[in-house]
């Protein structure tokens, strides 16, 4: 059968250390629709060619005015000036405002000439054309200036930005309707193994369907990349040669399964002819048989064939550098801070990964056994045991990385 | 100009009180590929049509056998055993293990009929057909049992569900290749002003592009529903109504504009009209000229024209709302615990939110004015000020909710 003794593994400290000089950030830009581009990272800064906004505008609903005419207006005191226009948003004013005269004004509307302030129309008194103002308004008040949220020539949106919907609303602001993102890491993703059917398909004896493919393509998406499926290959090796080849030109290589040692060394053989093994086994629970090599800069993981352990592990090691790779500052991962509702132990000198249901403050550990995807889908998230504890009492706070 | 006075105002808790009883969850469902259900809800439990794994299976590589062979064996005292076959993975036992016999059998691989544990192969030597055993196993040990992970009839997803990789994978592991899921609750976006123009177009003097679209777009489809954007309706009262009656044909219709108070008072007129409005009016800063209104169960929002409090009303007010209609547990936000590093002082009896741009630990306040979006585009998330707290100090500990 070709098998071969365990095989060493490493800490998983030393693996995160590998891992994070590995997988360089994508260089490709491509441009799209400001409206589908959340999400997605500025490639190229994009510099405001205008004011925002254009013009000087009212901020208040109220009249336009020379802030001089107003002084010593107060409550007790009214100073009549003149009405010679109302002024709605969208509009032009066809006047300029002259000494004793106002012009009527909506929120948003642009100031005319002559006017430095508008008073607000809480403290005013209008009958007809007459207009009465009880408050002494400085210039510019109640003002928003031309170029007050951006200057022409200045930077909106620097690169490396991820654009959430204020940053869209910038570009909008600025009349833009497509942007230059950095492309997302296209990322292979190749089930492996004689004994896997895509979902389907039909099973024969000894079969069981493949769900690492569909975990990984979902994950993949949440963190930034772009799946690219390779058709599953069972364990023949002149077959995963080719595959490993046709995946290898992608930014990124998932693959999953060969969970015999036997099937391992197949990818091992092929890895090593074309790249480098910089680890084939972690300190880990679950998660251990897990490879990791780079092919001429192209990183390649290769995640144990179980559900839980291959999902764990794209959150743990895959995720951070695939977050990198989309210029994306860290996963986008929420984080709760909990109460372990029950004890959990773990094996001495080994890395654990605990799946958690969370029940308001409270996580309540669902972890069944490795091989088994219902633990993970009945948890909403995992917390990591260090390698020298060997128990987590009831009552400790954990900080659980939510699915 | 047809100016009403200062419109009365709410307390936010109030507002929320009311928000809370408004938003059916939608009960439509559609059929989705599970690959592109990420996110999603379950409508329809995905009921376990067979076990998973549906065979007794090794979890180890190393030798099916009888536990009661190994009976005594110790690492001191190997029992020898005559290996019948190998089981790869994938394949099917061709003969059943009885006494004084093994298989060979790697991870994954069906157990043959008579084994009742595995040997690992670390606690074994091999010569040719000659096994010796160094470790006593017990019955079921290092065996995956058929239907450990699910056993048919089981639910595997429950309604309401809301799809992560992990859950994927469990309809995955079952060979299923759709799920019926929620429909997303469809959002009317109608932004409405003689100002407006949308981004691509030409602006004339008095103009500006209209961000709110865009960034509501972007916030609706952040939090499970699907926006429906009306075309842009300038401050036209039969016009308006026209677009009204439009966007009630959706889940939720979310209006923008109308900055000054003759504007609104159009939207006020049409909506009384046709349903309730149930307030118009916050004590909040920004975002106090918002509308709440019910049309026959189609909750209305009429947020500020300007784009910062139209686009934290979304997050503040819209976004709760929103996922409970796409039936998600709760917005979709992160949330960072933080040092406020400047004091920060705001208005007496209005509840006010400040955005923040994080660093480290530290929340650094970036507030220009309300009609700014450049503050909020450099923010990345915003935190409440209650309304009776005028002055928070440098140094408190705020709880930022992130765009």
């Amino acid at each position: 059968m070709g098998y071969r003794p365990d095989r060493k593994t490493i800490p998983i400290d030393e693996a995160r250390a590998i891992l994070a000089v590995h997988g360089e950030p994508v260089s490709r830009a491509e441009r799209v629709a400001v409206a589908s581009a959340s999400g997605r990272v500025v490639a190229q800064a994009l510099v405001a060619d205008r004011d925002v906004p254009p013009f000087d505008r009212a901020a208040m609903d109220g009249f336009a005015v020379r802030a001089s005419d107003t002084s010593g207006a107060s409550p007790d005191r009214g100073i009549e000036l003149r009405r010679i226009e109302t002024i709605f948003s969208g509009a032009t004013p066809i006047a300029a405002v002259v000494a004793g005269t106002c012009a009527g004004i909506a929120t948003g509307a642009p100031v005319p000439d002559g006017a430095d302030a508008v008073v607000m129309i809480e403290h005013t008194e209008r009958d007809g054309d007459r207009v009465r103002v009880f408050e002494a308004v400085a210039p510019r008040q109640n003002i928003g200036r031309a170029g007050s949220d951006l200057v022409a020539g200045e930077i909106a949106l620097a690169q490396d930005t991820v654009l959430t919907p204020a940053r869209l609303a910038v570009a909008a602001a600025l009349g833009i309707t497509e942007l230059e993102v950095f492309r997302r890491p296209r990322v292979a993703i190749l089930s492996t193994g004689d004994e896997i059917v895509a979902p389907g398909g039909r099973l024969r004896d000894g079969q069981i369907f493949d769900a690492n493919t569909t975990a990984l393509e979902a994950a993949v998406i949440a963190h930034g990349g772009e799946p690219v499926v390779a058709p599953r290959t069972g364990d023949d090796r002149e077959a995963l040669a080719r595959a490993f080849d046709l995946c290898l030109k992608e930014d990124l290589v998932l693959f999953s399964g060969g969970s015999s040692v036997g099937e391992r060394d197949f990818a091992l053989d092929i890895l090593s002819a074309r790249g480098r093994i910089h680890f084939e086994g972690l300190q880990l629970k679950p998660g251990k048989p897990t490879i990791f090599a780079d092919v001429d800069g192209v990183p390649v993981f290769g995640l144990p064939g179980n559900p839980v352990s291959c999902l764990t592990n794209m959150y743990l090691f895959v995720a951070p550098m695939l977050c990198r790779m989309a210029h994306l500052p860290s996963p986008v991962q929420r984080e709760a801070t909990v109460r372990l509702r029950d004890e959990v132990v773990s094996p001495k000198g080994r890395h654990q990964v605990y799946p958690v249901r969370l029940d308001g403050e409270d996580a309540i550990p669902v972890f069944k056994t490795s091989g088994e995807i219902t633990s993970l889908a009945r948890a909403d998230g995992f917390f990591e045991i260090p390698a020298d504890v060997e128990r987590v009492v009831a009552g400790t706070i954990v900080q659980v990385v939510m699915f």
